[in-house]
């Protein structure tokens, strides 16, 4: 692909948002500014590739910086976004849509899906002779994408989970009891992970840590439960909502299926029926089956009486004014660089890397679209205790400087 | 009751912490070391009334100031809290540990039923002859206690909702679908109402609100949220834990005991029998069955495709570093109130009333035991919407105050 090409672009947005996903379009936005020449205008594709396919577009570049200091700090997919994967049909009716209107950048803000989105396109526009750049703007809470050493959005998902849990812990000290939270992540556990940064002294929660890369048993999840509450007279747990069976299944697809099919006919109406999204995924978020599960299971096998289970649902990926700073110039810096790289022609997928030092740095890299499309970057062995039911020490030195400080809380140590 | 009374004092905590509440007990501390010579030695309640039985206290004079105003800013009642409505007998017994260890002061830090335990043991002693002064100190995120114009604690737990919810209209604008939040607050809807400050621009959510107050049938909740979403494509909705059907019957109780008795025996197993905490409430909190039946209502009845169900849960009164700032400084000036009256021989329990001025202003009054003791405060008609479906315009004023300001956001308009 030839450098500096003239014409349009074109951004938009995808998937879950996160609180910093924004930070990522004004990191666009800012960068073509500076290559008017070049880039005439900017549109933003409302809700994603849904909005490419029926050409509803916004420009971009007029809007007022004041605007979008304030549009970068507020969570949600300002353009709209969309969970829907698109084929090659889908693709190809973009490319034509791109064609029409002299859109020759397109930078495609998301997770792997949207990697092999763009990645899709990116082949299509080639083999049609088409010039175009294709950029991977990364972004997921779910920190899952290849070729990174962490994702934007992740670091502010994570501090507000470290945060909630170790509040959870003081609640949860004040009134003893089991307490499971159910955290995002179906594929991956990094974001289930980051609640290890809750503990701040020896015997602080969470207590048990569960993720989708190991496998689950309620009868070991008993044991564990019943082990750490007789030895602190209270558990918190925190659980991934894709943990899964030694098959690989997913507990709160079990769950939920085991429920709505246990039920009487004339009682069917009673729940919703168990229903995969739009990924054709089965619904894990916005629903509240797998702690009642976890939690019923603790009250029907032990004597424990105060046993309490909440889904941190979607407050993790939304709740305003709690972002990690590091995250936020993050997800600024890979959208400007997305822009940057695109200008010189390079097609990929933006990645974060870390150096080796012992003062957090990072730097950008463009990665092959390839090696991120439709891929999932799992929890490494290593950070996973060995009874599959804890992350080791080691994790807090990867996800500490991700997600900043935590407010400080202190605590009268003579109640316990 | 003679003034400045020379002895020991004790104070404890009880019910659902609040980011708070811990101000209140550092309030305590500070003034009752202005009183050395009377106040011989602060005993702190492990477990309020829990403690006081078993005489599980420590001493508070002597704790540095530098942890205690970490300790204030630390959610979580740090001496610990219980769950128990102590009956006369138990307040007998307490009444004689106070004379055994010449306990002239006690401080307890709650809601309604604290101050009926307080009133209790105050009654006692009188009765006894035995001198000792008795001070409740209000607490609650409810905000239903009788004679204040709100509680420590709610300002706070209002600020993370109204947050919350600003967060979650911002991502299902992002993802549009019908978004269902369950607040706390089971006899009094104040902390679901807060959920209204959330509203920014024209149009947005919460577009329905449901609180005890009103009585909820799933007949208008549906015509409701076909409405709302008819007009804007989506819906955002909040609803207490403490909604009632026409009878007055709790829908979580109702929701819930329905769906276990739904079950075919050999599928009870898979969740909890639905229970009651210690105080003989059903179990509101800490499950998700009230957010999973009104999902499932609106799926089983509509042809919505997007439907989510979030339960705000613990994170309400536990979430550390996003407290209001005049809610934490009220909630430590009740504390040094509640020792200040009592050292002039004052019982009561300390109310916080408002000054009628544009500009926000308190101030702080003793009031009869007997008119908070075991009573509950609900919204007030005039705050909600004729239909019982929505808060008044009016609710901003009483509210905002109390929450301070809000993080901010921005959006583009043109992706509605």
């Amino acid at each position: 692909v030839a450098a500096k090409l003239t014409g349009n672009a074109c951004v938009g947005q995808s998937g879950g948002p996160s609180v910093v996903i924004n930070q990522s379009v004004v990191g666009v936005i800012e960068e073509a500014r500076k290559h008017k020449k070049e880039i005439k205008s900017l549109l933003g594709a409302v809700h994603g590739t849904k909005g490419i396919m029926v050409e509803k577009f916004f420009e971009l570049l007029r809007i007022p910086q004041s605007k979008l200091d304030k549009i970068a700090v507020t969570p949600g997919a300002a353009l709209g976004s969309v969970r829907h994967k698109p084929n090659e049909e889908d693709c190809a009716a973009m490319l034509e849509i791109f064609k029409k209107r002299d859109i020759r950048y397109f930078f495609y803000i998301g997770g792997d899906d949207s990697a092999k989105a763009a990645y899709i396109i990116q082949t299509m526009a080639e083999t049609s002779g088409y010039e175009m750049v294709v950029v991977h703007v990364p972004k997921t809470i779910d920190n899952n994408l290849m070729e990174s050493d962490h994702t934007p959005g992740f670091g502010s998902a994570a501090r507000f989970v470290a945060n909630a849990v170790r509040g959870d812990e003081l609640d949860n000290r004040s009134l003893p009891g089991v307490k499971v939270n159910i955290i995002m992540g179906r594929d991956a556990g990094w974001l289930t992970a980051a609640s290890m940064l809750a503990r701040q002294n020896e015997g602080d929660g969470p207590h048990l840590i569960y993720l989708p890369e190991a496998p689950f048993t309620p009868e070991k999840f008993l044991d564990d439960v019943r082990r750490v509450f007789a030895e602190h007279k209270r558990a918190l747990v925190c659980v991934s909502e894709g943990i899964r069976d030694p098959g690989g299944k997913l507990w709160a697809e079990i769950a939920g299926i085991r429920l709505y099919e246990g039920l009487k006919d004339d009682a069917k109406n009673l729940m919703g029926k168990p229903k995969k999204d739009a990924f054709g995924h089965f619904q894990l978020s916005g629903t509240g089956v797998l702690a009642d599960f976890l939690t019923g299971l603790i009250s029907n096998n032990t004597d424990i009486s105060r046993v309490r289970g909440d889904t941190h649902g979607y407050l993790q990926r939304s709740f305003p004014g709690f972002a990690s700073k590091i995250d936020q110039r993050e997800a600024r810096a890979v959208g400007r660089a997305a822009v940057k790289w695109a200008y010189q022609g390079r097609v990929g997928s933006v990645a974060i890397k870390r150096r080796p030092s012992k003062v957090y740095k990072s730097f950008l890299d463009l990665v092959d679209l390839k090696l991120v499309a439709g891929l999932n970057r799992e929890v490494p062995k290593e950070f996973i205790c060995p009874g599959g039911n804890d992350i080791c020490p080691s994790f807090r030195d990867y996800c500490l400087p991700l997600v900043g400080g935590l407010p400080e809380t202190e605590i009268f140590e003579n109640i316990e």
